[in-house]
């Protein structure tokens, strides 16, 4: 018997809800039911440019949209700073919800987002979608085998790109009140995501912010990093930043091998994605050249990533509707854990780049 | 009319001096003429089993070879506790000196070197390898071009490697009283100095220490790593080590470019060696895939990096003893940069973690 068909609104026409859109569709178990937007018009617009299925329901409240019965799931592209208002209110109208990064303002939010859905039995995911892509498990493949990586000692991500000037005067990733946290919840959340993922999620001990961020006029931060550490010594750093070029690594090392990835967060190509891998690497007599493996692994990837994180979801939607699964709380765990660094480095930023304790 | 042959003295008979040696007898203007040991038993086995010229000169005491007058350079693998000591002894006989890195435990004692050196029209160079490879001129040719690089936004350089139980407990590197700056010392040097390279030389505002630096019972730095900021916002992150899998980094990322190399200290072959640019990468419309150049470079060696090295110190030798030019103080200048770059992490780590301001 096939899965059910998830039936998805969405709520507000970013321009990330046209990607995601075309993953709905091409996700063979999820399907564009509605979408909405402040104004009819736009709503109605969005869904004709991309190319939505004739007969979307085009609604134009966000509230009208979650009276919607038929509603599923909705996918929540706004500005992060209304998540808290729109997530707890599909919730709240019993919507599973996948929701853009970063997850929320601060991890306090947060936790009415996924109170609010835990009340509600429905599904909460986010949408970080390179943690979907093939390449992503046969990477941890690499990493969780002792014998080829060891034991993870550093790690260093960055996310970079060259935004604009009319991304730097008007874009809401420099608004305060839009999506505030700017490029340390846009490009940030990823670099944070990418380290918690190779750290197994296994939270950092301390988070120093590194000296030197740039913030705009209004305050919102455009490039930034910061340093983290565990109790069992590991370390990491991350860059991010809206004012260098599009750059985005991987860099992960164990004591017995290496991972390089220059494309984590979106592949060079959509059909396949590759990273390279090093394991007990040395030198001939003279150190004058390398011993040891290294190679490229090449990962197929039959879906595009983003339409690997909607099937992902709609699976879970579709246990809990026609198994009556309770919801899986691995995603919003590590949404959380994801807030909680990002939220420790804008603390070690705003005291002055003090080591700010990560709550355990 | 070829250059005249510049002939080496080697004092001390380290690991790395099997390989420095190969490389005086590979540049085609320089000779190994006499090794100095604390013995003569071990000078002469050195000698032997590294299959030096019939006739080289082989002396007890390190001061013995000093007194040769046929003696035109030395090269000085000896422990950097020692390098104050044999550099200047060596500057005061006329010798000229390529210097093993770290240049001295600290830069006042590098500028007692350097001190003597001037005062006796000598040249000074360090030997930090991957600076003459000519993929170094080409990396370097990509990162001024405006056009592809834009401006130098940010970098990260790493460099470690997997020391062995013998290793952490015996080699110099961990003892206090020989290579006492430990991995900040050996490792650490080559992500400053390529930090720094980048830079164009242009020394940092700041310099703070990362939290969670590992150093021995001794307490010597067997990891570390920290953060620079330049006054001009850019920004680079270094992490050097003795307790992970060998690598070696260079991420330098401008405004409109991206530099990635990963062997940038021993490249992966002899013959030839890579690095890759990516320049005015984009994303295609649907933000699945990228657009814009990535490419590979490969620069061949006609000379391994070690003997380029070699050749240019004996070139400016050679136009001292032979046109009586000055010594060329780019190379002590660059070494002096490094050695401060390198007190000034010792001392973030030592106040704990502060920045420290580095004295232009």
């Amino acid at each position: 018997m096939s899965e059910a068909i998830v039936r998805f609104g969405i709520i507000g026409c970013a321009e990330i809800a046209r990607k995601v859109s075309r993953a709905i569709t091409l996700a063979p178990n999820s399907t564009i039911y509605a979408v909405a937007s402040r104004s009819l018009e736009k709503a109605s617009n969005f869904a004709a440019q991309n190319s939505f299925p004739p007969g979307t329901k085009i609604y134009g409240t966000y509230d009208a949209l979650l009276e919607d019965p038929d509603v599923d799931a909705v996918y929540l592209p706004l500005p992060t700073s209304l998540h808290i208002r729109w997530a707890v209110a599909a919730a709240c109208k019993g919507k599973h919800i996948l929701l853009e990064k970063p997850v929320a303002m601060n991890v306090a939010e947060f936790d009415e987002i996924v109170k609010a859905c835990s009340e509600n039995g429905v599904q909460l995911m986010d949408g970080t979608m390179w943690m979907h892509h093939p390449r992503t498990a046969k990477m941890k493949e690499f990493l969780l085998d002792k014998a080829i990586f060891g034991d993870l000692k550093s790690m260093h991500t960055c996310f970079t790109f060259g935004a604009d000037a009319d991304f730097l005067a008007n874009d809401i990733r420099v608004k305060p009140h839009l999506d505030g946290l700017g490029s340390l919840g846009d490009a940030g959340w990823y670099c944070i995501r990418s380290i918690l993922w190779l750290a197994d999620f296994e939270l950092p001990e301390t988070v120093t912010a590194l000296p030197g961020p740039v913030l705009n006029d209004a305050g919102v931060i455009l490039s930034c990093g910061a340093s983290l550490r565990w109790k069992d010594g590991k370390v990491a750093t991350f860059h991010c930043s809206f004012l260098s070029h599009l750059t985005m690594d991987i860099t992960a090392i164990g004591s017995k091998g290496t991972l390089h990835v220059h494309d984590f967060i979106i592949p060079f190509q959509e059909e396949e994605a590759s990273f390279s891998i090093a394991s007990e690497a040395w030198f001939d007599e003279f150190v004058t050249k390398w011993t040891g493996k290294r190679s490229e692994h090449v990962v197929k990837a039959e879906l595009p990533q983003e339409a690997c994180m909607v099937k992902e979801f709609s699976s879970l939607v579709n246990a809990i509707r026609t198994k009556g699964s309770k919801p899986e709380m691995k995603w919003p765990t590590i949404s959380r854990k994801t807030q909680l660094v990002l939220d420790s480095v804008k603390q070690s930023i705003e005291q002055g780049f003090v080591g700010v304790g990560v709550l355990q």
